[in-house]
Formats: C-alpha cells, sequence, structure tokens
C-alpha cells in the first residue's frame, strides 16, 4: 500500500468534463468526473473547489486544456474549447478556495510527462506525446525535463506549418499541421471533396472499404505527421515519439506515419510508437508532477 | 587580469580553417588559424596537437561542424563541408595525442552558447541562435540548458522543411529551409531565373537596385525563416531569437524577416534580434562550456 500522504489529488479540465482521482504513482483511485461549467473561471473554480473541499488534499494537481503561464494563469488558444477570460488566474483563485496552492500544467504537457514516466517514453531521453483527436496537442520532454515555457506554448506541435497545407487555422495561422492531420480536419477535408458532412470515422470507414479519396486524406494527414516529427528531430534531436489520441491510436495510422518516416534519410528517422498511458496520461502525469520540486522549466 | 587557470584554450574546427585562442569570457588572446587539413580525421588530429602541444593547455574545448555524438565522435552531415570518416573518434584521439580530455560541441550549438551567454541571448531563457551564410545551422538554448540531443542533431534547424518549398536538399530532404534562404540557395535559385552564375552578394545588390526577381528571392528567404521561426515558437515556446551569419547580417534581411513575423498571430510573435557576438562566437561558447559541469543536456 501506498503511504496516504504520497498520494495527489490530481484534476483534468477538458472541454466537456472535469476529471478527479486521487492518484499513486500510475494508479488511479476514486476516479470520477462533472461537466465542466462554461460560463467562465469563476464557474470552473466553484465546481472543482466543491468536488475537492470533502477531500483535504495535501498536495493538489490540476492539468488543463489551454494555455497555461506565469506558473498557473490561464488562456483558451481556442475559446470554442474551453471558454475563460484571457489570463485568468486559475492557480490563485483554486488556493484561495480551497486552501491549497495546486501545480496547474497544461493537459497535453501532463500527458507527455505521463507517458515518459509510466508509459510508451520510458527510457526515452529526448521524446515527444503527440495527441491527434478533435484537434493535435503535444507535449516534449528534452533531457529528462518537460518544456512548458514561460507563455506556456510550449509542445502545441499541432500549430507547427506543414509542407503543401495552407488551410487557416483556428490559432490564425495557415497550413499547420492541425489543419491537414487532425480529426476535424481528417472529416472536413473528406467532406469538402464528397459534399456531405462526415465524421472522421466515417473517413477511416470508406478508407477501409476502398474509397480512394479517403485513403488520400489519410495518407496526407500520415504524411503531415512524419513531416513533422522529422522538423522536431532536426531541432531538438527527440530520440522517440509517442502517438496518442483517438485517431493517433486509430487502426492502421501509426503504420501510415511509419512508412512515410521510413522513407527519410537516417539521420533523421527515429523511433515512432503508440501511447500507452491511456486518456488518463493527464491525471497521472500532472500528480507525478507535483510530487517533483522543480520539475519543470 | 584573469587567473590562468580560469583560461581555456579553444578550438573551433571549419570546413577551411581551424581557428585557436585562450579564451577568458568573452576575451580572446593569441587567436590564430590555420588551414584544414581535408584528408580525414587523422590528419584534423595531428595538425591541432601540433598547434596545442606548445601551449600546454589545463582545458581544451574544441567546437566543430559537423555532427557531435556520443560525447566527442564526429560525422559529416555534409561531407562536401569536412570530409571526415563516419563517427570518428575525435576527442579520444586528441586525448591520446595531447593527454587532455577535450570537450568536443558542434560549432552552431557553440555560437548558441556564445550567444547566450555573453551576446544577444543574455537575459533569454528560451533561446536561438541561428546563423545564416552558405548553409543554415543554429543551437538552443531551453531554460538556460543547450540542447545536443545524443546523436548531436539538435539546432539543425536549417533542415526543417518549410511550405511551398519542394528542391532538393543536401542532407537527404525536400524542401528544407536551406533549400530556400541560405545564401547559396539565394544565389542558385536567382542565378537559375536569369541564366547566369552569381553570388548571394550579387543578389542583394540587384535587390538594392531594384530587380523585382532579386527581391523575390530575399523575400522568399525572410518568409520562410519567419516561418520556421513561428513553427519553434509553438514547439518549444522560444523567447528570444538571433540571426547571424553572413546573410542573417546582411543590410534588410532582419527587417524583412521582421515584416513577415509582424503578420503572425499573437500567441507566436517574439523577439528576433541580431546576433552580437560576432564570427568568434563559437570559440567564445565552447571555451564557457569547458569551465561548467553538466553543462549540455
Amino acid at each position: 500500500m501506498t503511504d496516504r500522504s504520497e498520494r495527489v489529488l490530481a484534476v483534468d479540465i477538458g472541454g466537456t468534463k472535469i476529471a478527479f482521482a486521487e492518484v499513486a504513482g500510475a494508479k488511479l483511485e476514486n476516479r470520477r468526473q462533472i461537466p465542466t461549467p462554461r460560463s467562465g473561471g469563476d464557474a470552473l473554480v466553484e465546481a472543482i473547489a466543491a468536488e475537492v473541499r470533502g477531500a483535504r488534499p495535501s498536495r493538489l494537481a490540476v492539468a488543463t486544456t489551454g494555455i497555461v503561464s506565469d506558473g498557473g494563469t490561464l488562456t483558451a488558444l481556442n475559446p470554442r474549447t474551453l471558454p475563460i477570460e484571457n489570463g485568468y488566474p486559475l492557480a490563485s483563485r483554486l488556493q484561495a478556495s480551497i486552501g491549497v496552492r495546486p501545480l496547474v500544467v497544461n493537459d497535453a504537457q501532463a500527458a507527455a510527462w505521463g507517458e515518459y514516466a509510466f508509459g510508451a517514453g520510458q527510457g526515452s531521453r529526448n521524446f515527444m506525446f503527440v495527441t491527434v483527436s478533435t484537434g493535435i496537442g503535444g507535449g516534449l520532454v528534452l533531457a529528462g525535463r518537460l518544456q512548458s515555457g514561460q507563455a506556456g506554448l510550449a509542445g502545441h506541435v499541432g500549430h507547427m506549418s506543414v509542407s503543401g497545407a495552407d488551410a487557416p487555422c483556428g490559432c490564425g495561422r495557415r497550413g499547420c499541421l492541425e489543419t491537414v492531420a487532425s480529426g476535424t480536419a481528417i472529416a472536413a477535408r473528406f467532406g469538402e471533396r464528397v459534399g456531405r458532412t462526415v465524421t472522421a470515422k466515417d473517413v477511416f470507414a470508406e478508407a477501409a472499404a476502398g474509397n480512394a479519396e479517403a485513403e488520400v486524406m489519410l495518407e496526407d494527414a500520415a504524411a503531415a505527421l512524419a513531416e513533422t516529427f522529422a522538423n522536431l528531430v532536426a531541432a531538438t534531436d527527440l530520440d522517440r515519439i509517442a502517438l496518442g489520441g483517438g485517431v493517433g491510436l486509430a487502426s492502421g495510422v501509426l503504420d501510415r506515419v511509419l512508412r512515410h518516416a521510413d522513407s527519410l534519410p537516417a539521420a533523421f528517422r527515429r523511433q515512432i510508437v503508440q501511447a500507452r498511458a491511456g486518456a488518463d496520461a493527464g491525471l497521472i502525469g500532472v500528480a507525478d508532477l507535483a510530487m517533483k520540486k522543480n520539475f519543470i522549466i
């Protein structure tokens, strides 16, 4: 049994639900979730406080969608995901309400740490976790240190540009990886070609049934992912990349990415593997980070 | 006066010349250079040893073109720059010959550290130095740590792909930043359009004289640099980028890059400045690194 004092109460704030669990190592206990209040920061804090107060946690760790900067202020990169005031002081408001200073970390960065510490990143030194689902997020661990950055932007690899892409992105740039390889993009691009509204799942089903247009969409997405990974290998010398998320883990996606990566010059080829820590990687990762000192850079 | 024991004998191995200097802080003494032997690793070691032996350095620091991995083996990324055996054990051969274990670091990484410690990177936290000359090199300092990577590839931002580019690159990829924005690329692309052989300097002169084709070449280069910088801001949350090298410091280049960067969404806009540590940034940087413990990651 793990000593109670080594447990962390971890919270994961998503666009539709907030998950809670007591975490020790990679083990979750008493996992539960509530719907995310979508009326601003104070409502968010109130909902979390109501759930947490009874538990009287000694350590509180919060992973959240959005950009976390300056030690705990939150800004939406895409307000449709989570409507919140710009620069909302999440950490200090939670502290005022609950009485414990929380660690607040971006959710993809937290999940990257979860994969690094307990999942597909173990044994790696320069590691990236990329989650491909509705959007594309990620986190980098370089030389054993999670990269956050002062502005909290580190790991936002979905907003790196890829060649051959030019569609406007929600972030304000054009031709981002997310405009080609996210589930939303795969569905929208195929939908445009066939003139009807489809889901990413539909595109996978069509490709499996031999639809050449659907096949092209999935190949474009895989090529864009492989290109981005190679760009990041050149810049940061990653030795391993773990691909997660609903689309990233979908049947055949890793194989497609690997085929594109195999055609790279040897200097840029690295391990690309499936993520292993699961949907609660963010809870596990942020809890582990909260157990450390000077964990984050 | 600086204590003699705090000095480092620094060596910078380039494709055409090897520079030597005794370095204390950012101060160089007794700087001299010899032509680079281009007949393999042993000839290189012999030439350095002949120059260094008399000096009996207590610390030896070597910056070199090429990829440095595993603590001191050297491999050419482009053998035309420096012909050397793959994985040549430079550090151990220098140690055997001179009697001092040298620190060996890639030259652009060393220059990045020189800029960070003594030049345009001072006060920055997530910093990138990019040198644009014949080719494009660079180095990243994240949270105060120079990124090298186990394979030594970190900072090779010239080999990240940019949108709209598709020319084959010497590294084996296509559409690298280097194929658009290096001095070689600027000259070659303009030369193709006008049907004669020109230098990068010629293209700058033509653009200054109002040649619209030359103007396009320089704008393409600046746009590609700004795009790459924004991609790296998304991935690593750089707060400052310093542009150096013969082309990077050429008149008007920084202004062009800044114009392109100004049109980015605010989240991706960061300081872009001129490098300040000069052509000996590599000597200064590698010497400073050699004074530290656990300096490199």
